[in-house]
């Protein structure tokens, strides 16, 4: 008998094209620093001939996630859509390789693999222009009793409500979700994405989820407020568990009455910000099935992403926990 | 009017694919440690089903020095086949970003793109499993007066004699460069190459070749000596340029009754030896064709490798010469 599933991902299954740029590179693509920006594939192609030599790896925000709870050590499964063409394989390998359940095969019709062009300033900083391909025909039929299964936890991303089926996938994740008793939790994916979805991602905090996954500007953009602190105060009284992540002021934890606040750990370098939110939540959802308390969950969290701002790429290391006090 | 091509690179033209790997894998797959052993597609994909996630950037060892030459502000060409698919796009991407003027396009018939899994294990050395694909295609067709042109150098790589038409399109290439007055460069690959090709690349150093690249593994096996001291006996009386890397041992250029001995800089943390002497031939090349004494050019290749060997992969950092002093 197999481990079962703790966490399952549902998201865009994405290849990353990481690349070092300068400032004046976004300046002449016209992409606001920080952003991600969807493009069709002609521009993809555009936007790649004018970057630098770049580096190919497995990536997409929740299954990053994915990637990192096994590598921690959890049983994760995931669900989301890839051409068998050649970026698709390599998508699939990664995530195969490090034992996640990869529930959808790679399809021989239709759009090439997605890949988000990832553009790291010197400052660090991330900017992401990405062509979803394949992503965007992910569909309800992807989402069945038999693929979904009865993980503890299913997370899914905002940036699944972009694709013309993900409103209705995502409903059909949560119904099974309910009727089979695994939590549902949601990663907001950016700000943009929460200002494109903002009163259909309200309604599905309220009434859907039991888990939020967000840094400051995203839970901001949901709640239509300009500080952190009104946040906060629009939470108040709700039951749902807030995991928020505010880069140096560290992160913020509320679940009914129980506030926590947990510093940001000190670094040497800054080398690149990909994926620090994403591994937080791998971390946090480790610890949280593993049935640890919140303050563990915050402190896991915190430090498994301070390890990925401090290397190139979003990836943790397979050696993560042993620093772990 | 553009820019004379300094360089020429004619060899295989590869995708990287890097994973870090514990000691047993190597066992596992019975790869002696340090070597490069050609695969068939078959075992391509069982090795790479068997490898963690892993990170994809475009490779080869000829190709990896024109990059970095490139890098470095050479004006460089590059003759190579790779299939028009999604690893040939990365290759070829990667390259011409750099300004390289890739004369070969991608064909649409034949074998896939190939790769080269490097496996890094826990002391930064590296072995590789290298499916060739594409690269064995490469005929002497590609080699023209038109694709070679005149550049300074044409540097080929041993690995073009593992290929069908190697040794014919090698022998096409010599004769256009001694047609237009071009040096030749051979870099001898690796020493298990070497044995695959002694006596014919013993007669092409002596007939053909104005300089070769090589590590003292190499230049052992292609004078059958097992001691550096001996090859440095074996060569005494060449009028050709022998630069000779020897990792900690740092490295000897003879030519004639020249001989530099160039001590290894000190380095902080080994992370991946892969391309240090591929980064080295950019950088004395660079050197070379810039009139610099072989002084200075042995003082760059050292500098420019010791800086790839404290990162991850073969790539040359864009600034790495702000540090030279």
């Amino acid at each position: 008998m197999t481990q079962s599933v703790q966490l399952l991902g549902i998201s865009n299954a994405i290849v990353d094209v990481l690349a070092h740029v300068d400032e004046n590179f976004l300046k002449r693509i016209g992409a606001p620093r920080g952003s991600m920006t969807l493009i069709d594939e002609a521009r993809a192609h555009e936007i790649y001939d004018m970057m630098g030599p770049a580096t190919e790896m497995s990536g997409g925000s929740v299954a990053n996630t994915i990637a990192g709870f096994a590598i921690l050590g959890g049983s994760a499964s995931y669900i989301g859509r890839v051409q068998n063409d050649q970026l698709g394989e390599i998508f699939v390998h990664d995530m195969r390789s490090l034992g996640v359940d990869v529930r959808t095969a790679p399809v021989a019709d239709g759009a090439p693999t997605a890949r988000s062009h990832i553009l790291i300033d010197p400052d660090g900083q991330r900017t992401m222009q990405t062509y979803l391909g394949a992503c965007t025909e992910l569909g309800v039929a992807d989402v069945t009793e038999e693929t979904v299964g009865t993980p503890k936890v299913i997370l899914l991303e905002g940036y699944v409500w972009d694709i013309p089926e993900g409103p209705a996938l995502a409903a059909e994740a949560i119904r099974i979700a309910k009727q089979n008793g695994s939590a549902v939790a949601l990663s907001l994916s950016d700000s943009y994405c929460v200002k494109r979805h903002r009163d259909v991602f309200a309604k599905v905090v309220r009434d859907d989820v039991n888990m939020v996954f967000a840094d400051d500007d995203e839970v901001m953009a949901l709640y239509e407020v300009s500080k952190f602190e009104d946040v906060l105060s629009a939470i108040d009284g709700s039951d749902k568990l807030f995991v928020m992540t505010r880069s140096e002021k560290g992160s913020v934890i509320v679940e009914g009455a129980t506030k926590i606040i947990q510093e940001a750990n000190a670094i040497e370098q800054l080398i690149d910000t990909t994926g620090a939110g994403d591994a937080y939540a791998a971390a946090f959802l480790y610890g949280w099935t593993s049935g640890k308390d919140l303050d563990e969950c915050a402190r896991l969290g915190t430090h498994v992403a301070t390890s990925v701002i401090q290397q190139l790429g979003a990836r943790i290391e397979t050696n993560v926990l042993e620093s772990f006090a």
